[in-house]
């Protein structure tokens, strides 16, 4: 009997050490460690009638706002805008966000944001999709990765916006650092 | 080897109990229980054109719909509206609800949308995202929690609405009560 | 202590048997394989002014794009369209596809997916939450299921759009093969 309490002890230590492993892996985040990080900038070149070959994005209603407030609440941008990985103008895309995004406050600039980033290079292949609130005022902002595809399939994570430089309503490019929390 | 066997089968029980206990947690939600729950009235006061004093969302496409049907199939709306504890018109704001919705049906009301919660107080910091279809009809109507930033970080869950007063096209009120089945 | 020794190996192998289990299910899905899976068929009839009574769908800005290249770019459409089994057009519905999309290339036609599906039917009540690119020059391409509700409580998966056909821009049927890998 002896030997068999000791075993029991082992093993139920064993047990210990793995269900909170999987604790630890399944419903803690803290420390928050994310199981991929991708830092890339988006880059947008707004359309303005006579800049076809280079524009990235166009607005697609209210473009001086609804009139609600003084902050172009209601103007409504669609997008193509690359990716890259530094926040030079002409570096290469290494993935498209495409998507859209509103104006929606009266007493400030801030936006709402709905799009997918589309990967097609060497490295990955797939979709991120994302969603939420970009209250410009603040240093960063934090929307939803709300799912993946491809080799970014079932993902789920945060994307912290960080605007980077701003050129009036012509060009913007805004830091998205990418933490996936759920991999497979 | 006797007592071996006991041990190993005490082991066995164990192994049992710990894996029931983790299927439980990680697959099944019957029954649900959120793991957090917030009741809250969305209170939407819509912009006319002398109102911006008090008006919380404003049209942005086809005030009167695109014709087909006569239930403003179409007609899109940008909201910045209160969230508030109770179904009180001054009650102070303890979220902001960013987002929007269009009508979809040719036979009845009925609308889709897509929003976050903003949440700046001191009982919550962060973000929730939801999106899903409100079938007006309905005395109740589940959308999706798709994401949670910051207290609410990777959040999932039910936003189910119930109508609470509709005052023609210029004010309306609709309790959400959020139940989140997955808390980080 | 040789008997203890056998009774820990062997409860440390069923251990690794059992956390390599809960590996598998919580963490990695290869051989991916669905909890639940539903082919269907979207049918789409665009609005014209003339044929409310079948249109399921009506653009509710730039129906000639923004003028930003030749796709579109711009072009929104609102649908609540019948989900069918099969590809015929007056098959009965089994769902219905409520949401909106636009084109947003301006080198070719692409377009960006938010929608809820709707079911009310004997088999199943309940909602699924799809976002994400719809690249249309590719044979088949992966939407996020984000959400579900009702029968589909908490679901997350894939939504595969493949082309079934295009009647200039009458009519289009897109079959829609949604498989779940997070069923509760």
């Amino acid at each position: 009997m002896a030997t068999s309490r000791v075993a029991e002890k082992s093993c139920f230590i064993f047990l210990l050490l793995v269900s909170s492993s999987f604790l630890a892996e399944s419903r803690t985040f803290k420390p928050r460690k994310p199981c991929k990080r991708l830092v890339l900038y988006l880059q947008e070149t707004m359309f303005k009638g006579n800049n076809a070959a280079n524009a990235t994005a166009a607005t697609i209603a209210n473009p001086n706002g609804t009139g609600l407030g003084g902050f172009k609440f209601g103007k409504t941008v669609v997008f193509d805008d690359p990716m890259t990985v530094d926040n030079h103008l002409h570096s290469p895309a290494v993935a498209r966000a495409q998507g859209f995004y509103f104006y929606d406050m009266k007493t400030t600039y801030n936006a709402w944001f709905a799009y997918s980033l589309v990967f097609n290079s060497s490295d990955y292949r797939g979709t991120l999709n994302i969603m939420g609130a970009d209250m410009m005022d603040e240093e960063s902002r934090d929307l939803s990765v709300v799912g993946g595809t491809g080799d970014f399939f079932m993902a789920r994570g945060i994307c912290t916006f960080r605007t980077d430089e701003v050129e009036g309503a012509d060009y913007f490019r805004v830091q998205m650092d990418i933490k996936l929390y759920e991999c497979h």
